[in-house]
């Protein structure tokens, strides 16, 4: 079963908005057993819009389609639509109603633009959008399904969640496609790849494995194909258990995790609590800690020490310090760690100070020197690293290099 | 002139990473009057690969396709490359030196897989990779030239602004595609487009508008299409000026420019300094701020209170205050706000308190309740919002909503 994804807009082709919601879609077909033959991203030219539905539903069963129904006139596809479906666009009820007590509560009046999402193709099976005005449209054309989806993320993921994906799943029956991935940090793609070639080379014909890199981590994907959904499982995990054996310290996580993610389960099975002081990180630590959902329950506070002031006066650091040795030290960045477990109280303490960049480098500690240290109950421990040379990259790496310093102390030491 | 983009990844696919490439470059590509005619995402199947060029050459006379040159073994771009060009690899010497002294500072040893890089496609112009292994390859063939590169964003970012569009520049001359961008902030798309709509209606056919909302903000990107260059800036410029006022107040910036990034600017030119103290927002105001290089120089610190003993111990809030009003509240947040202030010296300071979700919301106070307090020389000012039902959402919206009330109060008062 293959499935064709377009999205429509020409925000996307002249590159001002970024498509994620093509990833999305086919993460979730995917975990269907629908391949996804081809992600195709068009103008909103009407012409060039029913160009490409002939095209994809000659080759694909499904053709999904997200953008062009929003509430502004740069939306075209409706029209494109009843060309394409040879219909007409007729106002609907459900849809009005809809519209109007959506916007009730936010104290919005409705207006013409809003008028407008009621109006839907006639042979259109309305798919209802409980977060968004628009709704979902669905057509059935020379045994090819067509869906139309705002391309607001969330409305479509909800329509995809709740309307789409059920729907589908009673159309067709399909065949089984499983992903596993493993997530590492500490080891460069080509650096991983050679620890791991022996066990590369044992992988059977029906797994594919793709390293996939990224400042925050690299992740090996492990995709098995095949008509027996149970034993292509056991398959992926016994293979899956043989990588651990390989680089057991390297592996953090599985899927969706997140390394703050990771940690912040540690922590909470163990009753420990966590405080951080950022300098050249600004705030980026915590910003991933507190992502996570309940992680209040560990998470003590951060503080972001932009200035040496600040630095001395909250965290207590000694002034001579800064001066003898600079704000980004061994010494500096053991008793920010050090100040910030002693002021919030916390079991643990993470602390980086470097130099991010553009400017600020020197010829002894230029532009991505990090110090990260970790304060313990009865230790600090500290490492310098040298980054990348791009302030963003930087603050991500140092990051996640951070997280990764503590996620080892806390495995090592089992406390 | 119109060009394709290709991206090669069965990760794209399977919607395991975002086609973040493809918006950079057609944005790149847009400004220098070249079109996108549209975006494609293939698997890394040999065939499929060479059906892609293929097609896409008959259709366009540029052809740029990412991803499929890294060191692991998932790249079989270029034997594809090699039956498409009728053609095979040889080593180059230049490319295998640069591997050599790219990876020895990092005390990184050749490897074989490293060592493959090297191998190139006999007829190919090798572009040289500064940043990576992976060089770029230029192909010239009935007319169209192809152009590869690697899939990791910042050695294709490298090879398209120093190798490819200088050379795509000197073979074609090229129309004139103007795109301008304004940041608005503050109005949903809808009420956006009624405020705007007299002149949305005033703009000339030369002159495209597309509503481009996200969490972060609702850009409107205008687009003027025609010979004279000088006229459309013209027109361009006389357009913006005439929104800016209609609506003076929702408007933050223009093109890549950023809310924190604009605060940064203001607060560098009147030489004030800003602290911040969060509770919902988790660091992520921090982090903004920070992003921006320099920020050091007006950005005092934050401070992540994640705990009412964090609110009590650093920030000073009475805990009274806290357990009658509870700690998401006008007059904590108030209190937060004016803390912030005081311990770290600052001139302004912002403080957010709220209920990210999933948890933790009541029928008085559900997810989504943020309250967001300004505190600068002589007053403390603080709002209520009802943000969304979702996480990272709610804290993106806070932070968005966080900047933009300072904002408003810099330029107001024009201190």
């Amino acid at each position: 079963m293959e499935a064709d994804l377009i999205t429509i807009g020409d925000e996307i082709l002249i590159g001002q908005i970024v498509d994620t919601n093509s990833a999305w879609m086919a993460q979730h077909l995917n975990d269907e057993g629908i391949n996804i033959r081809q992600i195709i991203s068009i103008s909103d030219q009407p012409d060039h819009i029913t160009q490409t539905l002939l095209e994809s539903g000659k080759k694909s069963s499904i053709v999904l389609v997200t953008g062009g129904l929003g509430p502004t006139r740069d939306d075209r596809t409706k029209t494109a639509l009843c060309t394409f479906f040879e219909t007409q666009l007729i106002e609907n009820n459900d849809v009005l109603d809809h519209v109007i007590q959506l916007l009730a509560p936010r104290g919005i009046a409705i207006n013409s633009l809003n008028r407008d999402q009621a109006l839907v193709p006639e042979t259109a099976i309305v798919l209802p959008n409980k977060l968004g005005t628009a709704p979902g449209l669905w057509f059935e054309k020379d045994q090819t399904i067509y869906v139309f989806m705002p391309g607001v993320p969330f409305e479509m993921k909800y329509l995809m969640e709740y309307e789409v994906i059920p729907r589908i799943k009673k159309l067709f029956n399909t065949n089984s496609i499983l992903h596993r991935t493993v997530l590492t940090q500490g080891l460069a793609e080509s650096a991983l790849a050679e620890k791991i070639t022996h066990w590369e080379d044992s992988l059977p014909d029906s797994i594919g494995l793709a390293y996939l890199p990224s400042p925050h981590s690299v992740r090996l994907r492990l995709s098995a194909r095949g008509d027996n959904e149970n034993y292509l499982k056991k398959l992926l995990d016994q293979k899956i258990e043989e990588l651990t054996a390989v680089i057991p310290d390297y592996i953090f996580g599985y899927e969706e995790e997140t390394l703050a993610g990771n940690i912040g389960k540690i922590l909470l099975e163990r009753n420990l609590t966590l405080a951080i002081a950022e300098s050249c990180t600004g705030g980026n630590i915590a910003h991933s800690i507190t992502l996570n959902p309940g992680s209040s329950a560990y998470f003590k506070g951060g503080i972001v020490v932009y200035s040496n002031e600040t630095k001395i006066n909250i965290l207590g650091i000694d002034p001579n310090l800064i001066s003898d040795r600079g704000a980004v030290s061994k010494d500096v960045v053991e008793e920010m760690a050090l100040g910030a477990r002693r002021i919030m109280n916390s079991d643990f303490a993470i602390a980086t100070s470097g130099i991010a960049g553009p400017d600020g480098g020197t010829i002894e500690k230029p532009v991505g020197t990090v110090w990260i240290a970790i304060a313990g109950p009865d230790f600090v421990i500290s490492k310098v690293f040298n980054f990348a040379n791009h302030r963003e990259r930087n603050i991500i790496r140092s990051t996640q290099t951070a997280l990764n310093m503590l996620r080892l102390k806390l495995l090592k030491d089992k406390l």
